[in-house]
């Protein structure tokens, strides 16, 4: 066994790929859900709790890490791994995304982003190299390329000319990343929701060369019909054998149709942040636990679930948790979110295995129109 | 295999005994540590978790069960132990303690106490019969007769009122329980600090009889040395062959003296609430995991600790949690508190087996007057 980063596809059923992304952390299984463990912690779970649910890989936002321990202080500590106690695979983000995102306290040029911590008010800054070094600090496993996240809507050409930076920093990012067995680099692909912009920047990207492209700039308001229409012009110009990671996204048939649209890999703060705030997805969508309905209710949040939550307890039980404010609560519903979440990975990446998403999709969809089982 | 609620003590060293109290639910090892799960749940651990650390009974509370999700709901869902998936043992306390420190919201008189609730100010009423009542909707495995915790401190003359209320109460409780076979109520002896008091007590409840003797009305604010001394004359005066149950108590120091004064069950918030606030209890003290030495600090809390906390993260990680605010360590340190009780306990018992309860109780003040290791 090598350490090599490699990635392998071994069935498609459409544009839909099933691989294996083998990485000095471990096998990250594709089509893969990556929870967010943004500071460090999946928040309200055990690393081995995290695990049980069925995950490969898991997600590390830069710009928290870097505020608060501090990447410095992660590295001495032993890297991210080791602090948090998660041996598999990690991808942190660049941290442009949260920085770009904090409006009054930041200012953007052509070198990068300077901006004013939110947790004290000290003064940062965020550029390629430095995004470059903070994430080898981390010892992330899949480093992201340092780029702005183009906001929603975007004329053409502010998305050209905010694309094209993030292609000069994209090259930037490489140049800095330092190349180790059994880690990689990703570009990210921006231009808004427009083609020749998408092209554009993927022509830019497959010049410089990563081991993995991200889609970014989706899912910041354009809605799902927009978000898939980009896709379908997007993922087809991107390498056959290199990965695709659709940041950001989403509710369980944005992954479904993520999925039918060719990308491999997905993260998202809905599961657990939905779990935190009584919210549970499920094969009959989504239901909030906090309404009185469930607070007599002796059946489980999804009875053919095989989470703790749904194995161990009642609704009304589920229900009492969130009312009297009770962290179990919320560890629970995010433990059933996160296990449903893989669970329609693992279905995703059977059907493909067997050809039939198509079917998987039906169902899945028909399942989710038919809504939550009556009232006791 | 009968259901009997059978206490055999099958060791003893000095006044601390080593037995077993077989229940309807499971066996509980004495000396024993009850971890409290308030609201049907102890904050921030799954029962299975719970469990791991040695854990052989839980406490509920009545007062907040009653108010919420109330006791008849939790009939309705199959008891507490189906409700909160602990099967094993647990006791519920009458309620009393938690009513009387309403202060403002309460009315006491001989048939019991009136009170709003804290949460929407509805008018409860909480008599012997009405605590007998919930405390049976809740499946109790032990049973708390219903009394007046005296406040500390008290006159001869209001303690001795108060204690020959709770008396009257005690028979009340006494009448109106249903006797269950592997069920239990246990009395409580009353009378503060005052010898012929508690003796009087101690009369009064074993003229009546119970499965279970507790000393109630310590750890008020009378300190340790006077707590000891009240213990020192109250249990020789109780039954050799029932369990004993100092309630409310302690911090560890407080376990081993109340062990070697001849007590079989403490239970206490403190090892959850002070997990929660980053306090955690180790084999050399109390160590805030706030604190500012521990940010750098590769070493696990307790090197010697078996506990998830301990085996798998640096104070560095925890103190990083805690900073964030993050769940995580809540959950880690409250775990890591509730294993060391347990330890504690499980070596006591290990002790009296042996004969080297003195020894332990050397060793375990040593020990613990060592203090926390030197910063890195
Ligand atoms: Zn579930
Ligand atoms: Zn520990």
């Amino acid at each position: 066994m090598t350490n090599a980063f490699e990635f392998n596809i071994t069935a498609t059923d459409g544009a839909a790929r099933r691989g294996t992304l083998k990485t000095a952390h471990g096998e990250i299984r594709t089509p893969a859900f990556m929870p967010v463990g943004t500071a460090a912690t999946v928040k309200g779970m055990t690393p081995e709790a995290v695990r049980e649910t069925g995950a490969d890989i898991l997600l590390g936002n830069t710009y928290h890490l870097m505020l608060r321990p501090g990447s410095e202080r992660v590295r001495r500590l032993g890297g991210l791994h080791k602090f948090m106690n998660w041996e598999r695979p990690i991808l942190t983000d660049s941290g442009g995304f949260q920085v770009m995102s904090l409006n009054e306290l930041r200012k953007i040029d052509e070198n990068g982003v300077t901006f004013k911590s939110h947790i004290d008010g000290q003064r940062f800054e965020l550029t390629p190299e430095r995004s470059m070094q903070i994430q080898n600090d981390l010892d992330a496993t899949i480093t992201m390329a340092f780029d702005e996240c183009t906001p929603y809507p975007a004329t053409e050409e502010v998305a050209a000319s905010s694309m094209r930076r993030s292609m000069r920093w994209a090259e930037r990012s490489r140049e800095a990343y330092e190349q180790r067995a059994g880690y990689g680099l990703f570009g990210i692909v921006q231009g808004s929701t427009y083609e020749d912009l998408r092209l554009e920047s993927i022509a830019a990207l497959t010049g410089i060369g990563f081991e993995g492209y991200a889609v970014g700039g989706l899912a910041v308001g354009e809605g799902q019909a927009e978000m898939f229409r980009t896709l379908e012009f997007t993922t087809p110009a991107l390498p056959q054998d290199k990965p695709r990671y659709l940041m950001g996204v989403g509710k369980p048939d944005d992954l479904v149709g993520g999925v039918m649209r060719g990308i491999d890999m997905f993260d998202c703060v809905l599961p657990t942040r939905s779990g935190r705030n009584a919210q549970g997805f499920t094969r009959y969508g989504t239901v909030n636990i906090r309404n009185a309905r469930h607070a007599d209710d002796p059946r489980p949040l999804d009875e053919r679930c095989a989470c703790p939550a749904c194995r161990n307890y009642s609704r009304g039980y589920l229900h009492h948790l969130f009312k009297a404010k009770e962290m179990l609560g919320s560890m629970l519903l995010t433990w059933h979110n996160l296990h449903y979440y893989q669970e329609v990975m693992a279905g995703m990446r059977g059907a493909i295995e067997d050809g039939r998403l198509a079917d998987f999709a039906l169902d899945f969809f028909a399942m989710q129109a038919q809504g939550d089982i009556e009232p006791v």
